[in-house]
């Protein structure tokens, strides 16, 4: 059960409106790497998670999450707050408020005549947010892998967004949040490695020829040794030749069909069969220049 | 540059159609968790990295993903092979191709109808693949801890659909592909430790006091510790008074409008003001049972 | 801010596991109608609503639509627990396993196979739960109403689920979860009708001829009156002809272009212009039977 | 059945070409709140609807809105028409052309490159239409209520196009469509109180003890009281404690597993426990400056 | 402008209510290949379109296929009546209205649930309907042949669903939409032919010597030559060593960067460095079994 | 098995830097005509291709279509060099930053901000891509009309872009990628008309009588014939009275309920009936300003 205060984690004082900037700031309220997607994330996971502690856990940062889409949230309704009176009060002449929609720049726009100023659940670019951001497979240690990757990918966002403003109070906020990514990273590799072993995830083992194997499939001037296909770690297996069929088999396909079915299946590929051995007059040449003229004049 | 053979990575060779097996195969065909999400994630990565080691390996791993893709394709098409001529050469009656669709079960009348018993990109659900599934950003130490975990994502999908299937050529390709997910994840974590340091990712450090912090928002009965909160690494806070305004100031929030800003947005206020000493009539009381008869009747 | 507490906000206590029933239970997790939609709709609503009052509101009730995505997605946890551990586990042969989670229907495999039997952010069907679910615009006599029609369709799906299980602490559950609908709809409608005029919404009135205008688009033998038609409010046209250029004029379009766009425009027309004077030969009758016999033989 | 004539329902006479225009117009020709949202709502009622006043309403409306699709893409296409011969025959050069792409603003952009200027159907931010914006779901006092709620939001975001345009033949032609949707909500309210009784909408009523209760989720400095929390109508519980197992339960949660299911259970639990006893050292440790220095080097 | 008459372009007369089958109509509701999708491709492409022939042409098809649409609506309908009313009236008890739902099969309860049984604008799998579907780029010779292509393919979905039921008023209303779907391909085929020239489409020339080059990219045992890569036609490249740096160049890839863009081009890389001469412990290493043993406990 | 070198099909050398150039050119990496796209198309084709020539052909294509995938992708990547790195490495003051982000226009932000500079899977919209764009059907007349299609689209794409840029080094390589789609509509041309016959598509003839109809159902001042509806080839039929129950049947709808269903549905009709004889007051009239007055002060 959640419950609220209207006191936000951390204070949002914004110098001035700034629609523009308000609209980059979507990024992290309705984008891909945005505190929905880490919430969900996270709170998904905790309602199918067994684990009593790992449970605790990924409430605690999900509802924190939750108070960072607030924050987020509240900083795009501060920036936009100018804007959206004047496009709902009409003070202005239409040419005027054309003319500021247009300059403010970027998409802000549609955050102006569509969401009326407020915090929408779309990224900066439009895109409206969609649970396929969302990468829970209900699996705790490829989950808490996601959750790491996800802190690192929402800690460079705001990372850039930091880069983009001066804006004091922006700036202060931008950077608590920042830092709150670093400290979920921090927790989520703790549980990580609390769980032992980890790697490879899940139950079954691999198949050992295969779990060392580099597959070296580009080549050329670029082909390049690194810690990532070294000779103590991997057999690296260079030969084209060998990488199909990998399996020693003949790297076909087959499946076993009844007579009836393979008497079907015949009849299929015999109606649609292309002709090897005809130059069919096309649609391309009919419409060439010219190309129709013999064929097509009453 | 791409170049190719029809020999396929890993042998294919199926022991009988099975319409609803292809389609939760399609699960790793065109589902967030399969190849062609996996491909694409190393591709835009690759296109973009300017470290020469890291984007000769993420060339090789895109490459053989798609690879990948071409082998879990193969085994969906094989599954649909009968069924597929079945619907399209109508040898059977209607009632009959009719109770065999039904028959299959799960999501696979999508396949035969629509898609004609190809492989599709969509998952088991039906969900059209969506680039929202690639999450690269375009900073190496985030987008190779998003690889790592995507890698241990897809081996567990691999795994639960290794334990739906007793066909032992579908059994021993899946095989092949969880575990080079496995060998993928090695030698992603080996380029992400060559990176040094890589831990906070980017350049922007966080602000001390907030990156060490665990603040306990979830509490009650299932509250608890352990390694993510430990007293060694994270200083916790649970008094949730001190969760709000974490900054130490008033947790609320401000913008600085203009005089003609603030006036248009008082006037937009005043218009849309709520009154707070009325009990309005409203709709609800016009619907229920009785509720408008003195109202509206002729 | 938010804060959570494990317990429930209504205790969820299931009698059986049923992942189809699970299955079902999503349309209001991670569906359309369902609470993550609801909670996002408050939720925004409120971070940009100046009157103190309807912002308290909106909070309240986003908090409690949250708390009510956790009681949902409870119910979908535990109603998958056993066929959770039986997959991950894979004690069972795989042609059990695969026997099980067909026999289970509807689209449960998605859940098991994709989610690993944890609740998820699609709907029953398997679609991925996205931002065009949440209507807010920024304008609150649009949106308490779009809020009053929210709760009104939210309780309909609850009142379906209801109909269609007998597991007593599922359907107790429910049952909650759909009176609290109601009880959010009075609150709206309250709220609406507190602000003072509220329709039309907005600021501009309309075109007086207009507004009481209706259209008798689709006539023949089903064409009708009745209260939304009705004399005394309403004047209808249904001469069809008075419909187009129902301002008067002559129901035609244009642009005033420069002199050189129009040439441009001209030019375009008449490179691309159709020859109304030929019956052209077509690929269709290239590709009859016997259609390409005489063109295309070497 | 539907027929047409290439008379618009309202003339549309444009001053100018304006691509930048043309592109904000979109918000409601593809987007959430237009005319194509509305006429498919309607239409997919009008469909399923045994009622045969309100199946001739909806046909009616729905047909007109198909009009008004028509009305607003024509505005589109009568804004982009200079923009689109030019960059189809390129009778600029490139570097003029490009300047003008870019000097028009926003995202119109998009409509020249892919959609050679036509009208299409996304929002003025780009986003594609989904029918995820048609919440018809077969329930008319539900149903009626969405289609009221659309109105309202579709009155104002034309209302914020016209306060964006001095071109007078656009606002002329948006001030018809705007104070049709005012006509619409009107007789989409006479349609839903014909209905007796229309509230609470469907059939199971609701359990009184929780109909008229109040919870007061969020509080702290912004608490306040309002009509949609009034003591004549509403039960307050403002005790937090209260809030939790509001059903005097224990606010847990519980599945029946077999003895089978329980074993396998809790093994799953068992290999995927979290280790609260130790501080486990972490990738992130790893990757700070300097943390893997010991480790790593030949 | 549109008009309507409730009489349907073609008379549907159902034996018997089918819910499952009802799902599979939807292919061609909501579907990709459906009536909505053809009829916004067309009425799209005819807002934009300046030949005033073509105009006619494309408004006259796209108003019969929102026609079709409202007759695969009204057999959707049809089919579901029986299930609509028995889950909102509830007479049976849930658990015979549970085996209902489940026993009807594939995705029906998705529209039992959630649309109530009408018809609504997914497709047979759930896939809510998207404008991504309508490929409409303002350009008639392209528009055209995706007119073409389009009503092939509807003309095979309908031939599947035809295939599918032996109900003999939905076979006889789906062959008459099938039958239609030929008339309007001829009449597009006739329309893109009586554009001279229509090949290459647009106003640029391609490149000669790679016009009619065919680059022969896959290779080995299924090497095959046929109509499309014939000597008389095409010039077939198969060294794989040409295929690279086509154009006589390097294949490589450059831009000139000011001499400050490649200082800070260069700073970001050498700070995201890979260090190729280490080995360095990581997560998988610390992850395996007994992996972290030395390391990480207390 | 797909293989890779990292030389390009064609050399990308790009003379500066140019952020909205780059946005742009998403179009063809991520947009519905681009790269992707194609190689997607062809490749799902491919994979279920029973015909050995034309199989081969898809495969061909398909791996060209990913190697200009990775043609274009570089264009991006070496458009946005120079940004990247300023944003990354944060050198420039905040404001600046902002300045020249703002300053790059279009949507290039979203590419900077969420991307990090990096080619992403998006349109130059922002739309990310669908698998809706991908129209393979499984039946290759209709699939290679599908390619015809998508070859001139894109050709006319590529056209746009390129009348776009005088950039010699991008305008040459996108003339490269333009030109090879007209090679492609060659081959799938040739590839469909070796297929005899192919029209109509599929193995079921329509029914004659409504496959040489052209169903006038647009009529009025634009009203024309034309190629498409000739005598010799069409029966135009004009009388709208006709259009209906064109199969010379009522043009209604029916369904044979059993009594017990058809209690159900009337009982279900009846609780849902609107009251044609009232004229209720609603809640627009409440909403008017006054209109509540006399109902709803304390």
């Amino acid at each position: 059960m959640f419950s609220h205060n209207q006191r936000l984690q951390y204070s949002v004082h914004v110098h001035e409106p700034n629609p523009a900037l308000a609209n980059l700031m979507l990024e992290q309220f309705g984008g891909p790497q945005g505190e929905l997607a880490a919430a969900m994330r996270y709170f998904t996971q905790a309602l199918a998670e067994d684990d009593p502690g790992r449970r605790d856990m990924l409430f605690d940062i999900a509802t924190e999450e939750l108070s960072h889409l607030e924050v987020i949230g509240t900083i795009v309704a501060m920036l936009n707050k100018g804007a959206k009176g004047e496009l709902a009060e009409a003070v202005d002449s239409e040419a005027e408020l054309f003319r500021k929609l247009q300059g403010a720049g970027n998409d802000s726009h549609v955050t102006q005549v569509l969401f009326g100023g407020g915090p929408s659940l779309i990224n900066s670019g439009g895109q409206l947010w969609t649970a396929g951001y969302v990468d829970s497979i209900g699996e705790p240690t490829a989950d808490l892998r996601s959750n790491i990757a996800a802190e690192a990918r929402a800690k460079i966002v705001y990372e850039r967004l930091i880069n983009l403003t001066d804006d004091p109070g922006v700036k202060d906020a931008l950077t608590f949040l920042m830092t709150r990514e670093i400290a979920h990273q921090k927790s989520f590799e703790k549980a990580l490695y609390s769980i032992e072993p980890n790697f490879p995830p899940g139950k079954l083992a691999g198949r050992p020829a295969f779990a060392d194997m580099y597959v070296n499939t580009s080549q050329g001037a670029g082909d390049m040794r690194g810690p990532w296909n070294n000779d103590a770690d991997f057999n690296v297996v260079s030969d084209h030749e060998k990488h199909m069929g990998i399996d020693g088999g003949d790297g076909l396909m087959s499946v076993k069909l009844s007579s009836d079915q393979k008497k079907i299946v015949d009849q299929m590929t015999a109606r649609l069969k292309s002709n090897l051995d005809v130059n069919p007059t096309t649609g391309a040449e009919l419409g060439k220049a010219g190309g129709g003229d013999q064929l097509n004049r009453h």
